[in-house]
């Protein structure tokens, strides 16, 4: 099911039922903004869906929202573009397979992180020098010399500024309409950041904007390895008060890290969907948890690599590397100490440290005073 | 089970298991803080076996721990103070049930809270003018002119300093050694707040201290409210998602709500264990949450009373309560538009609203421009 790196060019084009002829009139249509998402999947699927109810409604953007996709081979056989033209989004809005981005100026990212630089290298030239980014790719990579953010792997790559929209949303409970909220980080431009909000805000999907791009985007990969330690806590069967108490002092080292690294972060970030209420959810739910505690119902004795081929049909964990990335950077800084969650995790997934260790905070947590 | 005020007179000691006499020749016996625990119930065994563990342990505070409780015939026939004297607590330390409390300079009120009041009068002028208190009270009251802090009544009954404990502490978790955590709200005294610190803090119960006594309190209080929400979700399967979203809201609120009624409640508080770990505990597990959930399951059709009755053996919950009376704060200062959450969980219970009101904000909840 690996994706093929190549754009679907359908130049199909159809009429769609507009609801908004009333404010067609009051606005030239040169002026309006222009979505292209770059990407399908489960979430750029939802993402598009969600877009294209506001782009049909709202006067300042133009109707049809066009789709890049990487073409891929569903195991029915069928071609994924095939499969996008026959669901019922299709009848949503209009599907606009196409090479061509020079005329969109809002460039909505949601492809699998290690493809963001291959694509964002065939694009190149292609695109308008104001078009403005946003991301909600998840899992950027932490190298040693620090975090790889892809909002600046876009911005760098493209020369435009780069967005980021992240926040407790899984793709499936969204795609029934299910309450849910996110996040826009933004880095200095208000009105940009509002377009962004006004694109995907929807009654059941409710959508704030924080003036932090790397806060937002950090939140987005740390969670992941707050939610191995709380599966470490289930499997353990140590509780709910346990279980929080966890998960509050993973917040506080995604904070800690997070500021760390970037001074600009704002700790209000952090009360935001993307960081208090995503790291809920990835604790609740989620594949990392659930592998965790599959690993330590078995005391550590079958290893994180066999357990994900077996549960995860040959997807990696999320957490596990992002853990051991986050692990190298506090080495090469000298920080272990501070972060005794996130390089006990690690240490555990390893191997050095029974899945117990989780717990066992006494001499390494900072007293209050 | 109503209990009687009644405090116990036994006045026997016996010899303990010392194991602090090195620290005892290093110490003048006259200087150390002796502690009474005012109260009983779960919390207050299993509070008192954790304040034991240090004194016992540490040089600062005399050995014995002084218990001062409420009288009760259980379910069994037995008298309560029968059973602590039998049960293994009892070999940890000296169990004292007394009146006077002259001697006490370290005051823990661990009693329901609807006693509070009565014990303070009964309490005036028997104890020492430099004593210290400290409330692990949880469920203050909240009237329409603000809400009545049990460390504010605590203080100005007896005319002492008090502080609050609070967290994500469920008394079971950690009567069997459950790694948890816990908060201590003081005033102005750090070395105060320090004391209650060492008093409490163990490897599996890690206490850290936040200058926000009011911070620390509300949160107790209004957490409940927000699990009756939580519930909610749970009753209609909306799934973690909403769930998580509902959780950050009704903690943006709580934050919103002290700090409107205390300027001086600092953000900070709410990334404590008093904060979104309490929680969080609370929304996952608690009594609160199971009999909102029940309520939405059966569509608003039977009653908080009824299911109330059912479920919880005559026990009444905090939150519906303190949702009726951050109502009517918020109707009587005109901020009911401020709270969507709040409020709507009042209606609800009320039976104003269905139950999947908890998720139509999309009207109510303030745009982030």
């Amino acid at each position: 099911m690996a994706p093929a790196l190549e754009a679907q060019v359908q130049q199909e084009e159809q009429s769609l039922p507009h609801n908004n002829n009333f404010y067609n009139t009051l606005n030239d249509a040169t002026h309006r903004s222009k979505v292209t998402v770059i990407g399908s999947g489960n979430w750029g699927s939802v993402a598009s869906k969600l877009i294209a109810s506001n782009t049909l409604r709202l006067p300042s953007f133009h109707d049809e929202v066009r789709m890049w996709v990487y073409e891929e081979t569903l195991p029915s056989g069928e071609k994924l573009t095939d499969v996008i033209n026959r669901t019922n989004v299709r009848e949503l809005y209009s599907f606009h397979f196409f090479v061509e981005l020079r005329d969109s100026n809002m460039l909505v990212f949601v492809t699998p992180h290690q493809f963001v630089e291959g694509i964002c290298k065939r694009l190149v030239g292609k695109i308008r020098e104001d078009a403005e980014a946003i991301s909600l790719v998840k899992g950027m990579e932490v190298k040693m010399e620090g975090p790889c953010m892809i909002s600046t792997l876009i911005s760098q790559q493209l020369g435009i500024n780069c967005s980021v929209l992240m926040g407790a949303n899984i793709a499936n409970e969204i795609a029934v309409e299910k309450f849910s909220e996110a996040t826009v980080g933004y880095r200095n431009n208000r009105e940009v950041a509002e377009r962004w909000v006004q694109l995907f805000y929807t009654p059941y999907f409710i959508v704030t904007a924080a003036q932090d791009v790397e806060g937002v985007e950090l939140c987005g990969t740390l969670k992941n390895v707050v939610a191995i330690a709380a599966g470490f806590v289930d499997g353990l069967e140590m509780g709910n008060n346990t279980k929080a108490a966890i998960m509050r002092l993973g917040l506080r080292e995604m904070k800690a890290f997070s500021k760390l690294l970037f001074p600009s972060v704002k700790d209000s970030t952090f009360f935001e969907s993307c960081g208090v209420a995503d790291l809920i959810t990835t604790c609740l739910g989620g594949r990392n948890r659930k592998v965790a505690e599959a690993y330590a119902r078995n005391g550590g004795k079958r290893s994180f690599d066999e357990l994900e081929a077996e549960m995860l049909q040959g997807q990696k964990l999320q957490g596990v590397s992002t853990a051991s990335e986050v692990y190298e950077v506090l080495s090469h800084r000298g920080w272990l100490e501070l972060f005794p969650l996130f390089s006990t995790v690690h240490e555990i997934c390893s191997g050095l440290l029974p899945p117990s260790a989780i717990v066992e905070y006494s001499e390494k947590l900072p007293r209050s005073f």
